[in-house]
């Protein structure tokens, strides 16, 4: 690897673009950053210059040599990158809105990652990703492609079926746990041992140890619970958790918890509107924050946004692919044999060894009997989806759909995949051809 | 093998011995049975007698050398047997009605081998299949056991685990495909081929074809469609059958038309009470008939009942087996390596080579993407419950309800458990030891 | 499928060709040949107009009415083809010669199948045969190919990975060993159930049924062996037989008995030339015969040729295909799942149920965990070799020698192939472009 | 963990123990030991009391608070033991001269670990280490043992599939190539990535890299190689080793050049005697030397007798584990999914990820189709030769050597058999009941 980095980030104009802005400064010994482009679509120019004066602001003020570049042209900022990271948004959020009301209407769970919506933020995401990855293959094919971009896992998956480039799916979810337990049992990072099994947001966590000490076991019989802040907080019922021997993703909430979960959408959708819209309300006071002149940092106020983590995974995951650091992170990459009921190409969320040449899956130790049933049925529906998404065929959405633990039947699967396709027009070209 | 067999009935005092007594009789050429015995609990006395005399003058009428016994000892039924089947109902049907009605009541399809209803039914029978197994290990360890009580294939899988006894699990559904398709091309048994793939109840038939011609596109088309009697016929959506490319098991619908059979299910209930009510009715009558001292074959009125060629299967069976036939029979089985992503000691549904050494299955053709994971999720379900049936362990019914599909939650899972676990207490002493 | 077929005999000039029209002539009733192309290439076109001239007069003789053709032109026997056989030797018997002389030469097994001879042979054949297959798809890509051709296994296993053709590959060697069994118990062919475990020429026999009843031990006991005629007879040790618990393939005793064979083919050589060399005199007298203008039929002579019930193994291929037969036969065909340590596009031999649609492998109810590696060895080497003729990398021709169980060393796979790769050079033109 | 941990060394009397006592006295602030117990059998008295008590000079010189003890009583010496470790040899340097000389005799490689030398090892050995087990398992069921007891890999097999204990199989080969890289390149220890894959004294290295950089093609181009004391150092073939990609174990020597292997062999066994006489007049030096009562350092000699590192990598091992310290080491371990094509229930020898509750496999990211073959029939003779050592069977015996690579064939087997068994009659109870 060279000695002075380049970095894109396409959705630059994200509001999380701070946080990964400060985990480049914090990090630079060890990540030489020399130019760091934040790319965006004509619609987010406007974004694109708020976040992006702040983040050289925010490089000035540490006196680092790094380089912001700010640019509508994907091309120029892909060229002979090291590191391309995506954290964009295919629609903005007013897709996400239908995405999470549609279901809803019709007494689903709406979720932008999970059921029938993440179904369509992956239709509507997919063909943009591949496309980008053409961009990659030629003008940067060595570069390391961190997908942030959800649904990660089917994102990821796609990448590696269609095109050559090297791309690894990020959560910030098995670092927010790490951050919780750390926080927890006052360890630090190298202490704790977790295990993951499954899937993006639909991961068991089957070994926690603090200094090799099970701590399992424990958490368990506590219902102490970690949760990100775009879930809501419904307890964990004791002898289920106890039976289960695995702390589930708080994602797995609405399999487990379907009806108190989608009661929660009902009334907080009555009260705030969806979760977009309330993401957009947050977003929205962020942008105001940022065009503060005099800031110069990360506002506090960005933790509230969800996505807490996220950059300090993506920088880590860089540091250890630049330094050959081998250490322990949780990804999402392709299954090879580590879950020996899955096809090899599946992308599955899972604990790696991080090489200079890419990151090795950990062999699990427990793959709980329990569970295998509901991670191959999410996982048939992904790999559905994803050639759906390359397709473009109808026959795959219903097939998906009607697939899906959280869909009850075939008629309800035809109403939403009407509905959604039809809402969704603009974002699904193969669809409309 | 001998030339004169014995054959022992567990639970002959069904109304539906009469057909299998008609089809020793017109197979007697192939299979020279000598002996006959029906075997019933203490409970069953008087149904045997009825349908043990109506046995014996159905016997009597065809002029062959077989002796019928009816008897309520076990042990002197199952000594030195050839051929054992096994036709019983743990609890009667009423415990089947409370299999049917407590789901129903918390708007669950309440069924009497799919769902909580099959798992309940499941946990009641497999203890005292596995008692029986004991018996056959000391008394006639050679005998084949044609295992059709249902839930058939959980409890031939249990068997198989936990007993040495050589046991082959049968269900009428894949005969009676056959029936329906011969019926409909005005075709032989051996012009047709049909391929099945999944579990019992739980199988998709992914080829069907006639002298060689590829008759499933057709089917899916035309949406006709053969449907049990025990089975209500709501009609499949035409897009989804022919996106899915395979003719899914009628049982299928309490899945892909969940809402709908559910539906159904109330309606008939504030109509007609429970399944288990009508069909008590039907037996009634049946039984009634079998009564008439100058009744000697089996009445009409016996097709009603449900359970078409049930007995046809079981006869064809023993044919195969005693004769070495060689032919295909669909049967349930270990899956040694059929189903790739199911442990080779999971009971599938499949078709096979029926040797005089036993069933061998055919390699599957084709396994649709689609439904891999419903299939897994159904299998890993099966699996907890054969566990929580042999080991009476709460925490195993818990984690198999909830990681149904047809279960919508860890609430309902819960309140399901203590509810059916309560009723069912006479059956389940390793439950309330 | 048609009424009037159209059969392509690919080397149809081969002294074989009798046995096949014979075959054709009996089965007519099942198989109702219309044209029977046989092609040759111009050096065999004296020898395809001898035997073709034959094969006319035995139709005539027959009265059925099957048009025969000779031709050079492979396109034009291909067109409209129902079934394709193919039967021929690229490099004719001078090419085995030296397959059989050089490994000799070095103090190697030196066979035509087996062995450096085999690997060389697969060099030369299968991109012939794969350029075959281009004219297929072309010209009639609903065919079925029926390959003969050895190396069978590996010749079939590079039609499936580099072709479209639907192909099943054939060897004489079960239907040779049911023969005797036959012949041995006196028994219809419908009583006998073997079950073949293994590779072309690598195959164990685990299981060997009469009527149902086991004769396998019986027959490892007394140690009285089928053996082709081609492989010389040295005696199976008894201790090793039994505790093997499987009767191997005589091709076996070329890894089995290596010291004994490479003596006994050393001895030969010396006396009689190579195995080649006999054949080319056997050959050499059968033409004579056939030459005669007033024999009618396939002469007895033929029968010393080696390759017995070839004819009738194709015939009865062509006839189950045809008329979706579903009995059972012992093919050559990609494994899929049949055989969990192998690749699922590897060629296995095994039986198969032959239907309209083609053959479907027989699940395995004993694999011998002792011939686990020894199977895995050689199919690694037969990978290689594929992948080494598609290519013409003789770093994979140096792996495969190096890796194949009969070559000792890496300096013999080196001089091995040096002298076999200059020896076949007009064979070889991906190796010498 | 404890604070103050117990150590038995069983096999404590072998010329090793310096090594690994030295090794105690440079972790010691990483492992915390307070008791070693070095234990042996009655014919080793002599020998453990001098080196037991160079062992106390050693402590003593250090000034750390370890106690040495010396035992012949084994359960005194694992009572409560954390970690076991074992260095015997069963039979002693005689036993293994005849598992290098009869091979000889009869032109085969004769080797302690690999080939028909190996096996006989195994059966001598396996017993003695499950009879310890069965010691661990009672009287400190939660040790660890770490097996150095060749051959290592079948051992540590036996030992998972006959008892409970934690055990891992050690070689010194992994750490003897990092080593060598690490001054090749003058590098640290985590600067280097090296993948093993295969088995104990059957691997192959397929990917070296240093800070990320890719080193193996290099090193296969220029042919240097790292070779271990105990084999002889015939060049590998430039040819080979670069169409190989990967670099093989100097154990493979025995496979690919088995004809130079042998040549040296017998040219070293008329000059020298065998390996085992060879090691016999060092090991007598060694103790010649340890006697010196001014002794209080293992000796630069010990050097000499070929297992540098054993220690290093034992205490590595026990640090790593103590610690928790997720650090990367090359061990013997059950495959569970690592290896598709071997059973889970292999041992393997891997990169694992060692933590507090064990090391945990992490996957290949590069298995060479060249070598599966190999690996699966060296692994197939483990497997029986493990069966035959547990049960005392012949037929696996004969059935282990007649599937071993190296054995030409079955008269071969069965020479080798009759003489090696008689031979080892003193060590081979199960064999001569």
């Amino acid at each position: 690897m060279r000695e002075a980095l380049k970095i894109a980030i396409i959705g630059g104009g994200s509001s999380y673009t701070p946080e990964i802005v400060e985990g480049f400064i914090l990090s630079y010994a060890k990540l030489p950053v020399r130019e760091l482009w934040l790319v965006d679509v004509e619609e987010g120019k406007h974004k694109l210059e708020i976040v992006g004066n702040l983040a050289k602001r925010m490089i000035a003020k540490s006196g680092l040599p790094i380089e912001v570049h700010l640019t509508l042209n994907r091309r120029e900022a892909i060229a002979g990158a090291d590191f391309i990271s995506t954290q964009m948004r295919v629609g903005l959020l007013e897709a996400r809105k239908w995405d999470e009301h549609i279901p809803n209407k019709h007494g689903i769970i709406g979720q932008e990652t999970t059921g029938p919506g993440g179904m369509m933020k992956a239709l509507r995401t997919i063909p943009v990703l591949l496309d980008i990855c053409k961009d990659i293959e030629e003008l940067s094919p060595n570069a390391w492609l961190l997908n942030f971009t959800n649904p990660a896992g089917m994102v990821t998956e796609a990448i590696h079926k269609y095109s050559k480039v090297k791309s690894i799916g990020l959560c910030n979810a098995p670092i927010g746990l790490h951050k919780w337990l750390m926080n927890k049992y006052e360890a630090k990072a190298d202490q704790i041992y977790t295990e993951f099994v499954g899937l993006n947001h639909l991961h068991w966590v089957t070994r926690a140890e603090i200094n090799g000490e099970d701590k399992l076991s424990e958490l368990l019989d506590r219902r102490e619970e970690y949760s990100g802040k775009n879930v809501p907080a419904s307890e964990w019922d004791a002898d289920f958790l106890r039976s289960l021997q695995a702390l589930p993703s708080y994602y797995l909430k609405y399999f487990y918890m379907t009806d108190a979960m989608l009661e929660e959408q009902l009334a907080s959708l009555k009260e705030n509107g969806t979760r977009a819209e309330v993401v957009k309300r947050v977003e929205d006071e962020l942008f105001e924050l940022y065009q503060d002149p005099d800031l110069q940092e990360k506002p506090k106020q960005l933790e509230k946004r969800g996505g807490a983590y996220y950059s300090e995974a993506a920088v880590n995951l860089m540091v250890s692919l630049y330094n050959d650091k081998r250490d322990i992170q949780t990804l999402n990459v392709m299954n090879d044999n580590t879950i020996d009921f899955l096809p090899k190409d599946a992308c599955i969320e899972v604990n790696c060894i991080v090489t200079a040449q890419g990151p090795i899956p950990i062999g699990l130790t427990k793959v709980p009997e329990h569970v295998k049933g509901l991670m191959h049925a999410v996982k048939t529906y992904e790999r559905l989806t994803i050639e759906a998404a390359v397709t473009g065929s109808r026959d795959l959405v219903l097939q998906a759909l009607v697939h899906h633990p959280l869909v009850p039947s075939v008629s309800v699967a035809k109403t939403l995949m009407d509905e959604m396709l039809e809402k969704n027009k603009p974002y699904l070209p193969a669809f409309f051809a």
